[in-house]
Formats: structure tokens, sequence, C-alpha cells
């Protein structure tokens, strides 16, 4: 399914599917939180019901000053997140896990374990495929943790690796690109996780063009045909004319040209130390970042809580909270919800076509 | 003089020195209006009285409507800074540059001329040589142009290069660094003009210990004895233990222990995506950047208005707007004079030791 293809209209009743997240980190415990603020009336949870009924203790002795007498909410198993339909909102959903039975609520927090990367990796998988079979309308995932997915066996780092095979095939995944949103800001990185070094060599003439292509469409199938793409330059001043670096003039101006005539929006390469500010001021829609950091400082500046994690170039809407599994504060009910509400929230933004 | 040495009180009279800046951008406009509103009544500008003027007409022009009754302030020459003292507060002081006369307020507004940049120069160095001499408690210069001051035969690039040699000699240079810093964030950077490739090679271990020396008697001089220092990374997650880059195990890691066992509160190295924000929030002092970009990317993030550049490492206090001569908008009386507020309001603050 193309993204720039026109989309049929989606039933309102569709939910959002919420993959639980590592068992043993803080996911559950901002899900339970999420849903006693009213932010999942709407959405299914994809895990284990055992281990949400325990993050909801957590939550419980948080809230009721350590006695088990804080707020409530009634978590009902679903056979399928069709059925979501025939519940109150007030209620938590959730849909189990499929496969062989783990004994995931018994597993220790805040520790790396082998079945809580099995099992969340096993919730990603199912809520992707419910996802792509029509049963939901975007997917929000809580957090993963790599080593934990490692000793699972699993070969991904990440979701974003997981989805891109999942949405193609394991010899030719999706080609998926990294956006990291908030209110203000939406920033979509040309190179990820690797050094500063490499970084500067994988900002290569394709790369470019792609993530211009990629951002242009994620748009389009969002609501915004013609987004305003600003280019950041790699180099301070974007080179200052070639002075400070030729990668502007050989690489990213030519990609550029190459995109508009494409009938893209782009502009720029823009001095990286300003393009930021100006998008946050209403000069750009989005920005394409060269690396990592040029686009996270800025998005995460003002605070982690609206932080987004999107997934760009999927055939679905995905986003998730901007943190991680935190073990250092996990089970202790204290985990903020605020980056799971803004991911759900920004998930109902993106499928609102 | 050490900035670390204990200084000796300074009468409260010594006036800020200003510098006029290049005369046909927009700093003697951006002077009228600071003065205006107040923020010179303790200060001298060091520049031409009748690019002074010139200023004046543009700024009243333009807070008349296009009439020339716009706001009036009275401009006085005086022959000596400590002069200074002697003229009421509301009349904004000038003390012109010495040597050979320029006809400066003919030269057209918005372009490069060599008469420009020698008088721009000039100014600088009148006005430092005055701070040193104990004629001034700080220097604040208002914006140059690059290529005016190449045009005139100077070959430092701009104010820093400038003021090292000042301060140091031709052959050994004073060793400073740049500083950003807003309200809420000061960011000391390793490296500034070059290319982000060139950055990475000039992280080294020296180059980090030193701006860890620079920034901690810095700090000292402006009434701060141990600030808390935090080392930013060079690579994603600063390096994610040596997965993602091994700058951070190799070279920074080892600076910031050489710096705590001289008693320097150096920390991290931190990831750079969120050390800014943390920073922001009050968990350091000064966040040490590895290139321009990491650096200013957040300091400016916000808006331009409030950004300061500080020259560190030097015998004195300087302080600059974080802009340029803007040639594009210059003579119209329009330049917002926030950022040169802010820098003579940083400067106060910065020696009230």
């Amino acid at each position: 399914m193309n993204l720039a293809a026109p989309r049929p209209a989606r039933p309102a009743a569709l939910p959002l599917l919420v993959s639980m997240g590592d068992p043993c980190g803080i996911g559950p415990e901002t899900i339970v939180a999420a849903a006693l603020r009213g932010e999942l009336d709407d959405a299914v949870v994809v895990g284990d019901p055992a281990v949400l009924q325990r993050a909801a203790g957590f939550v419980r002795l948080a809230g009721g000053g350590g006695r088990d007498d804080g707020p409530r909410r009634p978590i009902a198993v679903i056979g399928s997140p069709g059925d979501a339909a025939l519940l109150p909102a007030g209620v938590l959903k959730v849909w189990p896990l499929q496969g062989p039975a783990l004994d995931l609520a018994a597993l220790p927090i805040g520790q790396v374990h082998a079945d809580a990367g099995r099992a969340a990796a096993r919730a990603v998988r199912q809520a992707a495929a419910a996802v792509q079979a029509g049963l939901g309308a975007a997917l929000v995932t809580a957090p993963l943790h790599k080593e934990a997915l490692a000793a699972a066996g699993e070969h991904h780092p990440g979701h974003t690796e997981l989805l891109a095979e999942l949405a193609g095939t394991p010899e030719r995944p999706a080609d998926v690109r990294m956006m990291l949103a908030n209110e203000h800001l939406k920033t979509v990185l040309v190179t990820v996780h690797c050094s500063l070094r490499e970084a500067i060599d994988r900002v290569t003439f394709e790369a470019v063009l792609d993530t211009l292509r990629i951002a242009h469409r994620s748009a389009a199938a969002w609501g915004q045909p013609t987004p305003r793409i600003a280019v950041a330059g790699l180099n301070p001043h974007a080179g200052e004319g070639g002075l400070f670096g030729r990668e502007e003039i050989e690489t990213i101006a030519p990609a550029i040209a190459a995109a508009r005539a494409e009938g893209i929006d782009a502009r720029g390469p823009h001095a990286p130390d300003t393009v930021f500010m100006r998008a946050r001021q209403g000069e750009f829609d989005l920005v394409l970042a060269m690396y990592h950091d040029q686009g996270l400082i800025p998005v995460k500046y003002l605070g982690l809580d609206e932080g987004v994690n999107v997934t760009l170039g999927l055939p679905f809407v995905r986003t998730s909270p901007d943190h991680g599994t935190a073990f250092d504060i996990a089970g202790r009910g204290i985990a903020d919800p605020a980056s799971l509400i803004a991911a759900l929230r920004m998930a109902r933004r993106l499928i609102r076509v």
C-alpha cells in the first residue's frame, strides 16, 4: 500500500493498537496511567493481561500513597480488536498475545529477560499484522529493551528495524525514516544510529533525496499534500559557500534540486543553527536533519514529555513515546505517561485523513 | 592578567565600552535603539559620532512613521571614557575613533566597504585597549562584516581572532573559546568554524581539557568558583559504549578525568540530545559542546533575541549580540536591539564580581 495513494474512508470505530512494550520496563505502567486519564478509550492494548494487572497495582500503590486504594480501571480481555467496540469506553481493553504461554507477570521488574524480549517482539508483530489487516487504525508502541530483544534471539536492534521488515520482507525491508515531533517541530532524520563520522559518510545524494521523498509522501498521507520541507546543512552555516565543508554544494543542494524537480517543496540547505528555530516559528512544516543529534537536540530541548517518535515509510501510522524502558524507575508506578499520551494523540492526528 | 586571579574591586563608575561595529550594518542603529530604551546609560560608544547621528536619523524616521519626529536622545562627544561620568545618564556618549579621519557617514548603507572595515576594526582595538588599561569595565562589540574587514587588509576573520591577538601577541594569541548564552543556557564550544568532519578531528584530549580549564577559570572570574560543567558526547547517545563511535571512550572521558583531577567539576560525557535540556532545567551550570551546531542549535532554538556571544579566555569580559551586520535591513531603523541589550546585560552580570 503506497502512502501517497488515496485511501478509502476508515470506519471511525477502528481502535488504535498499543503494543505493551517490555513487561519489565515502564511501558505497562505508562499504559495504565494513560488509561486512567481516559487516553486509551479508543485503543486496544496488545499484550499480557497479567502484566497489565501487575502494572495497575504499581500505579494504584503510587496513587494511593503506598496503600492499595489508588484509582482503578476495569481490565477486559478481548478475543479480537473488533470486540473493543462492544465494551464501554471506561474499560482498558487487552488483546492477549498469541502463541506459547509465557509467565510474564512473574518476571523481575527492571531487569533484562529473554522472555520479556520475546513477549515485547510478539506484541509488536501481532499489533502490526492486525493494523495491516485492517483491524486497527494505527500502531502505538510502548518501549522495548534492546538487550532483552537480543536475549530473545531477535536480530533487530529496535522497533524501527523490526517494523521495516514486517512491512517489507527480511531481504528487502521497507525504506523507513525516523521522525521526531512535538507540538512545535517535526524533524525527519537522514541518518540515525551510527557514529557522527559515519553519519557524514552516509549523507549521500540518494539518502537525502529518498528522505525527502518519504517525508513528502508521508505528509500527503496525513493530509498535508505539499509540506514546506527545510533541509538543514551538514556543516556550520551550511558550509558558508564551501569554506566549512563541501557536502552542501556537492550532495545536499543537488538532492534538493532533484526533489524540487519532482514537485517536492524542498528548501535549503539552511544553516543548522537557526533552521529549527525558524520551523518552530512557522516558516516550515518539516525539517530534514542530517544526523541524530542535529534533529533530536531541538525536539528534546523543551522537555521530553511531548516528544513523539513517528516511523515514516510504513504502510500505516506508527508512533511511540520518545523514551526507553527506564528500568531504574520501573515498578514504582511513578513513570510519567505524558510522552505515551503525546504518541497516542499524534497517531490520532496522523490518521485523521 | 589571569582570569582566575582575584581582582581588585572595580570602581562602580567604570563604563561599559561598546564598539560601534561596521558603520554600514545595523550595529549603529541597534546602539541608538538600545540607548533610547535607557540601556546605554552606563556605557560609552567607541565609534564615529557622525555615523551614530545618521543611525539616530534612521531610527527616528522609523519611529516617527517616516517623518523626522521620532524619539530623540542627545549625543555627546567625549575625549576619554572617564569623561562619561561627568554627563547625565540620558545622553548617548561617544568616544571618537583615533587616527586618520574617515568620511564614514557618507558610506553607502548595506554594502561592503574597506573604510567601514577599517573603522570597525579600529573601534574594537581602541575599546579593547581602553578596557585593558582600566578605562572600561567590559567590552561589548556590535557586529562587523568579514568581507569589509578583509577589504581593509585585516587578516582576522572576526572579533574573536582579533581579540585573541590583542590579548596575547600576533605569534601567540590568547587561547580563547566561544560561549553562547541566553537566560537559560550557557554553552562553551570546543571547536567552532570548520567543517563537521574537521571538527571531529579537532576534538582532541587537549582541546577538551583546555576548554574545560578556560570555562572553569572564566566562571570563577564571574563569581561562580566551581561550576557544574556537563560535557556533551560527540556521537549519538555519547557513543553508546563504543557502539556509535569511540571518541567518548578514547578522548572525551580521559579529558574529563584529567579535569576532575585538577578540581574541575566536569561531568559526562552525556548524551548530546538531552544534555542541553537537562542544563536548561538546572542540572548543570555550563555545557561543553563539541562542535558549532551542537551548541548553537539549543541556544538559538527559542529565538535569536536573547542569544549572547561571550569570549572566554580574555583578560576582560567581552560580549556581543548573536547576529551579524544584516546588510539587507540596515538603514531602515527597524533592526531589533534585543540581542545587543542582552549582550549589555550579560556583560553587566559577568563583571559584577
